[in-house]
């Protein structure tokens, strides 16, 4: 196995090529000080440009993902310009009129003529994958999640960090962290977003708001705890879904799952084998399993899920709608491709 | 911070003497493998014997401490020769007529003339700290727990393959799993216990059984998915707990954990610092916060706990219920001088 980190060193453009996106021209804008530097794209090098509000002539779909206050200034730039948005940050996600997409789940509340479409928050995307198909077995009243989450989810020198503190821990020397708040090598943490009146952070209400809107279910009660584990990459997720009355079998939700796109079942008793961050990451699906009934209440069932934040939970969903949006046709190995 | 590992090369009667236990004789009993292995108590140096039938005549109180084959082959003998049992095995946990004790939860149901005493599932211990100050403040009804526990739990040569598989990954070496059936090393899998029909494993199942045992509860649900983080000491649980009505203020709940014996509230929202194993290992405590209200049902509340497994969840477990049937007086000192 290697070391899930060199992962992250990928160009952020990767997917575009393992996916066979026909493209006749990408731009790569980022901040003053990321200008300058090339990146090569099918063979040819690509000077990166510093982001400007006239540097979207002629796009059409451009891919946002540099924090909330960057969207807000270039997005309406770049859809004066005639480009479809889709925005990987937090800022527009829970406007009213804005689509909030998992490709597989609502890709139906794109309207013809749309111009922006939010990128949903990773471990919500994750979660939901696993969620959306049960839909068709009952009626999911409350959801309670505890997730084990990845350094990567903060961004690669939160990953970096983590792989430095835990050498250091090797060798008994002292650590102070940086990055994250606490020590992230062996240890476990409450996520590192600020917290609410409500003693929830933001991460948890990104979690509670986001499903609720993705799913079209306003009222569904959800209960999460977003914990940081020293994982490099995939977030896991332990979850408790409870419906109105008897719980769905085993058998029907495995079922369900099997066939939902993007979902691999592994849900193996005899041998101890369920979805691991280990095995989730570098690759496309959401992986589901401990899959059983909730021996504390009737109406309830269990699942373990694991999946890739940076790929379905962030990049590859974001790919998957503009592929949806504008028709392209993509390359069945692109799996494989990415890892 | 040092290499918590350094921590599990303490001999195992340590506690004895942080403590100030009051020993004339200290009797180490092995398997024949072990014996002749000379370990320094209190200045003087002990051969480890070989278990037998006759090694208990003179002995007061046998710590048993190698598993449920040994407890049921060597109690008996020891009971006959006059000692007080205090078994961590999980052999007659569940047997009726067996007290199964936490000191400051169920001390007292330890009768007179008792010979037999039970120390109960360390992720059960740590989870029920928490959870038995909080009986006076309303009805419990069901507990739904997700764990992230060490791999010290495994034993000593688990924790050795967390590090080595760690250090190999950051090499970018290959690895195989020996200890665990999973790569340890930045993943997380489910516990590598035997998992019966009902889907739950038997770490689940313990901790199921032996807290509604230890709690006097014997019909609170409870919904347990216990899993493995690369930690290698101190397990943490995330818990949601579901009250009869409505649930108790997160004041009073802070207020009730905080006069606890053996329990320590870790509960800024401001700095976001709540449990964490980095802190909880190699100290007596057991350690709460992110105590909120459960936004998703007006009954239940939700907490983060994180405890020595090894201590508050074995050993110190085991030496307290000792100290509290014969009387011991500790020093105030003992947590820091078992780091």
């Amino acid at each position: 196995m290697n070391l899930p980190r060199k992962q992250l060193t990928q160009p952020r453009h990767r997917l575009f090529d393992a996916r066979e996106w026909p493209i006749d021209e990408l731009r790569l804008l980022a901040s003053e000080r990321s200008a300058g530097k090339v990146q090569c794209f099918r063979g040819r090098d690509l000077v990166v440009q510093e982001a400007k509000a006239d540097s979207f002539q002629g796009i059409d779909v451009a891919f946002f993902s540099a924090g909330s206050s960057r969207s807000k200034e270039f997005a309406p730039h770049a859809m004066k310009a005639g480009a479809v948005v889709i925005d990987n940050s937090s800022a527009y996600r829970m406007d009213t009129d804005v689509p909030l997409v998992v490709p597989e789940i609502n890709f139906d509340t794109i309207k013809p003529g749309d111009k922006f479409v939010a990128n949903p928050n990773c471990t919500a995307i994750i979660l939901l994958m696993a969620l959306a198909p049960l839909r068709s077995l009952g009626r999911m009243e409350r959801v309670v999640v505890s997730t084990y989450q990845s350094a990567s989810g903060a961004g690669a020198k939160a990953m970096d960090e983590l792989v430095t503190q835990t050498d250091a821990i090797l060798k008994g020397e002292q650590v102070v962290p940086k990055e994250f708040p606490h020590q992230s090598a062996f240890n476990v943490f409450s996520h590192n977003t600020p917290i609410d009146e409500t003693g929830y952070n933001e991460e948890e209400r990104k979690v509670i708001a986001e499903s609720r809107k993705i799913l079209g279910m306003p009222a569904l009660r959800i209960n999460v705890t977003c914990v940081r584990v020293p994982v490099l990459r995939a977030h896991s997720e332990s979850v408790t879904v409870e419906f109105a009355g008897k719980a769905p079998s085993v058998e029907d939700v495995r079922a369900a799952l099997a066939k939902a796109p993007g979902v691999k079942v592994i849900d193996d008793r005899e041998s101890n084998t369920f979805p691991m961050p280990a095995v989730a990451s570098g690759t496309d699906d959401v992986y589901v399993g401990r899959i059983r009934q909730d021996l504390s209440n009737p109406g309830a069932l269990c699942m373990f899920i694991a999946g890739d934040q940076l790929l379905k939970g962030a990049a590859l969903n974001a790919v998957q709608i503009g592929e949806r949006m504008f028709g392209v046709r993509t390359s069945p190995e692109h799996s494989a491709a990415t890892r």
